[in-house]
């Protein structure tokens, strides 16, 4: 009998050791000068003492959402499935936008306003359902009269919630249509051996150029390293730059200043500089208005 | 007799998984680009390995201790009770000011210099005891010869040491009277309808103007969501903008561009443009010489 | 026998709980605006769930050897032996300067390439060993493809590994010569009381000139608190700062504005003004090139 009770308590026990935690990713624009940050983590400790909770981060454009979109697209795939993000990018906060948590096919859970933020992570890693928080029920104690700080009321307080399984993904709020709001878009395409593409984001710290080009249709042009390409990029359509560059697997194979043509990080097609700045030097952004073609350099 | 054994060992492990541990939140003026916020937190984890450490920020103006008090302000009242906060704006490190760990009614601990830090959260949170920090047994053991850096060598080891359980409130040191250094500042008022305060912080990230006018003072005037407020901001007592602007709900509800009155996330009286920067659009800022005074529009 | 299997299962959890984790720390010149940094610890949390992760700075100059060395310096020495030191200022990312993880004979562990970063810490620390990563064994499933982001397909893999103890030391790789890439810099010297040094950092955010003249070189003079030294800065063999400072114990003994010569919280001799910012009054900088002399004040 004592030893029922014991394997009883004993499996509680592993339950909480083995940790059903999953983490919580907090994205904001709200930078971390603030304590709004700090607010948002209060709660979430206040929800579980021992939540995982780590940064996406803060430095986002003010209201910029296809910025925050990319960031999740970056990062949320190399977390594990069960992994909670928020992300408060919300110029209409207090509006008649949607709350949601979005679950994806791969397991991932994506909490806040559904403004666009989550075009590209449900694109990448599919749709599996989407709830509207029910405020009624996930709402920070306390925080009635509060209406312009959704982040730390709602979506931090709902985000730990579900990571810690104090609430299931059912217990959110009710299923709504499995789609969301998606921010459009220019797709990457290939004609005629033309590889035709946008430059969703540049690595602003390092100044690469990257591509929305991934490397499945920059392979149906069979490239080898070291084979050289004709880069044109295009702001508004008026073409910018015009170069040749190598194919290559890295920077270091190039010299320093030389330019190339890598797959980045994502595995999208990239343009750099060895060891310098290319946005910089050719006055080159990111974003609506930005193209850029990849064909095969004529010998 | 085994079993008790068992049951005595399991005790201990539940003990231990539970998690006597609170969150230990650090403040600073250091910046994140040099090592010494990761120095303090190595010191923390070396007292407990496992122990939830959190940043409030460590961008706070350098030796400005009036944002340092607001940061709390806004960030602390939102962490469970038992959290720890480590607060080091500290432009008299190794001068004669006291190191002492502030103890709030809400179970708060605040650890650090006693030079005005303080001020807000003492009269929010109320101050239950003040101890000063008796750095015979509470110093990081081989830093007996640095004299610069109590950020590391005291409060990050003390701060650690209390929030893990390794000592308890009454091992910090002596008991000192129950009243910590203050920061002089003008509290809001309201008189035949007109509402008096100051401007303890701009939202620099959105230029957002926060004054320190409670919603329990506003709500004397019987605010409507949508009535029509004048708002006057004073620069060293000379005007600097005037102009009506309704009480609204949130930004959503007035057009880009437009003014509002709002109570922000600490329920204060706020003023913003949607989406746009009131403070860079007027040049209005914060701190010593900015007042406001906010009536009902006449009709 | 239900009792031995309950022992069993106890002593698991008894390691489970004691927490074989040693903490992951992380450096990068990547900038949190990205989502790189995100996507490395997302990386670690997928080998550890509950792995303590932590930030020394991503903010290092883009490509700044030096600096990061110098940051390692300043903080890996207060963490607790077993911590494992993940850095990625990588210029040469993918080329052939091997992927290794050291070990120093207090028992800290530093993942990364050999490029010169481990320079002061292998001095400080001493090299006990050093590893090449084999990336056969020790690289994130799915990134075969991806050649320039080690940082998180290797090292923040690996490092995490290191860390949770899901691999030990030896598990790394095969063992190399016991040295690493070191950093050329000139050590700081005494000669008839004239103390010769350079200057590797500034403390940028206060202003504050660090030399690399330790106390014990320092105390050759036998200094007195008080007693006044004369202070001569170098550009490139040029004079560009000449003055008279009292060795003090801390900032406050000295009126605000007024310079003085100190020992920084690495206990190396350093030179400041009181609440005022030394390197910008007198465009002071560090690095190559920089240096300095310190003697006894004629009086």
């Amino acid at each position: 009998m004592k030893q029922t009770l014991l394997l009883l308590l004993f499996a509680t026990l592993c339950a909480a050791v083995s940790g059903e935690d999953h983490a919580l990713v907090i994205q904001t624009d709200f930078g971390t000068k603030d304590g709004a940050v700090a607010a948002m983590k209060g709660v979430a400790v206040g929800v579980d003492a021992h939540l995982p909770i780590f940064d996406l981060s803060h430095e986002n454009t003010p209201y910029d959402i296809w910025e925050a979109a990319y960031r999740l697209k970056q990062s949320a795939p190399y977390w594990p499935a069960g992994t909670v993000f928020v992300s408060v990018i919300d110029p209409g906060v207090g509006t008649e936008r949607a709350s949601i948590v979005l679950k994806t096919k791969s397991g991932h859970y994506f909490v806040g306003p559904d403004n666009g933020t989550w075009t590209l992570v449900a694109e990448e890693l599919g749709v599996e359902a989407v709830r509207r928080i029910d405020e009624k029920l996930n709402r920070r104690a306390g925080s009635e009269k509060s209406y312009t700080f959704h982040g730390r009321d709602i979506y931090a307080y709902t985000g730990a919630r579900l990571a810690s399984g104090k609430i299931t993904y059912e217990q959110v709020g009710p299923l709504l249509d499995a789609k969301i709001v998606s921010l459009p878009y220019e797709r990457a395409s290939q004609k005629d051996g033309v590889l035709r593409g946008t430059i969703p984001q540049i690595d602003f710290h390092y100044g690469n150029i990257w591509s929305n080009i991934p490397d499945s249709l920059f392979n149906e042009l069979k490239p080898q390293f070291g084979e050289k390409f004709l880069v044109v990029i295009f702001h508004n359509g008026k073409e910018v730059y015009r170069g040749v560059m190598p194919y290559a697997k890295t920077f270091g194979d190039v010299p320093e200043g030389a330019p190339l043509l890598y797959l980045d990080s994502l595995l999208d097609v990239a343009f750099a500089l060895n060891m310098d700045n290319f946005a910089k030097k050719h006055e080159l952004s990111s974003g609506s208005g930005w193209s850029v073609t990849v064909e095969r350099a004529k010998p």
